[in-house]
């Protein structure tokens, strides 16, 4: 069994992934780190603070804030314990921590833990350069009409992962209104469709001359970034010190 | 059999038209009208002028030119002969004129003659004001990258048949890029794809609380508007004088 | 405020119109009926029998079993409350019931609680006659890898209603695995993709000549059915004796 | 300027190449080999034997019957001219004769021409051993009414393909009719909707939980499989003998 540990278990992801663990045959929750410990009805010990934790743990899942990522890496370094992280938000320079601590420890990081998008963005960059030349790239993305941003940061991620395959040479839009312009080649129109209460889809067309392709990706809840954690932490288990992300595990 | 007269048969529509009558067995191509009466191959007159023509006309369907419209209602009127007219960028003083030749003689008139997408827009206009109350609505069109006006003259069709059964209370926009500013009741999102050759698809999306429903309709050549203009020409046939569109036909 | 009974309150459906009924500002949840009417965690009075409950009630929700249907219309009838049946399971002899009672009280009955499905069934209906003509009808239904029926009953409801607009003129088929048969134009094709968790998509196919239309439901949860229900008792409230479905709430 | 030699030249599919390659700014249509030699209208020279043809051919573009493959690689061996070849209905023998005759010819060979159907199933291999474990795998195929084998030869080779990646442990169902059983884990299933016009439409489905991915493609003529033959041609040109595909196409 693989002794885990949740850093920011209260949180909506971390009781996320406690639920899937405790489904999981092959591993055990055993701590649970967070600021507001206050619950104590859970089965595991919950710790507000990582350094208090002496537990014999394998592997750490973080979904978190930023602002506890030093903690966590300092923890992980002190007892040698492999990293998962999925806390989102995190800025340039805490990338450049999370490379510094990875020579030491293994750690797993992705921008976005669920492993249909990763698979869906390992699909299209595969394929974008040999497209590129006779078909045009859109993408549309669907969520619930409270979500505040525009194009989605996943939608982002997606294109910015084509745009580099393509040595950078698209601009985005996100929007067409005119009477007189045609599509421009360089152009990857990126569509926000909001309503209801749609969890997300992202939907990549190549249009070619009498052929399109379209790859989409649809999720039914938050559960899969928590399926796509754990998918990770069995991989980094038993890895050696390094950075791993999730094209890492996809062609392993 | 119905003998039929086109007005505008050396146009692209008006070819397609004539291929389509050869086909069916309950018409007979008597006569064309074109200003370039060039080609004679035909098995058919063509006259340069319709004053000239002088068979036995049934019905005439009409896919030419807005500035052939007066001569065309001029004719139709003398002749006590039904039109279906099917040519596109007309004004609002052309329908005027329309509406008057239609005390007199049974015309059939629509903005778009493509049986489906009016199939389409009579669902969306029965349902918009049922769900409107929990349902966001938005439209996504995809059309080829030569395509120079966006979005395309049947999503705004769509887009105001809707918003005149939900008493014009909502707004159009075209494109999302926020950071800050979630969806408002009010909007109708309007999406234009371009990419590759596609010929036409519009898609109403109904989003509502954990469920969504998709409408759309896809079009994979021209066909499908002298095949709608052909069946308006059938439901037209033997009508009294008036002016009929194809919810006429469709509720028939 | 509507003054609501919940028959079945401790069943999967129950529950989740408990959840809604307490976000609506226009319904309280008054009471509950049960045969397990253990929980008393509730703040509102359980009953395992109906006869029992002297409460003050506007309408009744019924998601229950088939064996309790009637005790319902019986205390209905008895104390003069509309009843809104989302119990599924229910026999010809049971409908048969259903319709006598609502000689006596309005009773809203659906085969299945979605506004959206019955408005993808109300869509179908209209436009089947007119495109049957030119156009071959076909259905996907896609649920989770767990179910154990093929097609699924919505289905089959959904190819029945559209049969019975054309005079029971189609067969259904369920798969097609051969190199010498082509399509009949009586069949209507129902394709039952079964995978992970998906909760329910239904899409009817109109295939025509170069143009398709494509009518597509997808729901993310079971609440669908709840909200269904709630708008079902919010139309019945106050309505006459007699028997109402979904076609009458849409149509209204 | 590439110069071409089309075998099967007034064939369905050697008339579309011809047209391509008149629009291609880099190759140039030299000759052409049919049984039905009539035509002398084409501005290029055409044989009814290949062995006739004595022009300075740089490849030849092979869209005939099996019956003439024996003289075709004949030819390519004596001329050294490498050749394309997009036949359909190879038996075994046959596809050994092409592989003994690209030992001395660079020889390029695929069962589907077209560039869009081959990136799908290069994507469907990669990921189906990273998602076999936790997805459930699903074929949707959808063409025109005419057709009489089902599924598709495309759907079937889609699923080999699949099948071989994850070991043969795959069987392949047609249609689901049951109300006792539920889907099992080593089933794909095949659907073949049939209906309309419609030229062409594959999509895999890959259902999770709570995520699904969805990889499409929809073909609107027979041209692509002539762009692919030109694109593979571009390819082939040029290169050592050998027996090439469109995954060597795809991955160069």
């Amino acid at each position: 069994m693989i002794k885990v540990l949740i850093n920011g278990c209260h949180g909506q992801m971390g009781k996320v992934v406690s639920e899937e663990i405790k489904k999981d045959s092959e591993m055990e929750l055993k701590a649970g780190v967070d600021k507001n410990a206050l619950d104590n009805n859970s089965n595991f010990k919950i710790y507000n603070n990582i350094h208090h934790c002496n537990e014999n743990i394998d592997i750490i899942i973080d979904f978190s804030h930023p602002s506890s990522l030093l903690n966590l890496l300092e923890y992980g370094i002190e007892k040698n314990i492999p990293i998962v992280i999925g806390t989102t938000g995190l800025s340039p320079d805490d990338i450049e921590k999370i490379k510094e601590a990875s020579k030491i420890i293994p750690i797993f990081y992705s921008a976005n833990m669920s492993l249909g998008i990763n698979v869906l963005i390992s699909m299209v960059k595969s394929i974008s350069p040999v497209l590129e030349d006779s078909f045009d790239i859109e993408i549309i993305e669907k969520h619930h009409n409270k979500k505040i941003d525009a194009p989605s940061g996943t939608a982002y991620m997606i294109a910015n992962e084509i745009n580099k395959e393509l040595d950078n040479s698209k601009k985005y839009i996100y929007g067409r209104d005119t009477k007189t312009d045609k599509r421009k080649k360089d152009e990857i129109g990126i569509h926000a469709i909001r309503g209801g209460t749609i969890v997300g889809e992202h939907t990549v067309i190549f249009a070619g001359c009498d052929e399109v392709i379209e790859i989409s990706h649809s999720a039914s809840s938050k559960k899969i970034f928590a399926q796509g954690a754990i998918k990770a932490a069995k991989f980094l288990y038993n890895k050696e010190s390094g950075l791993y992300n999730m094209e890492d595990l996809i062609n392993s």
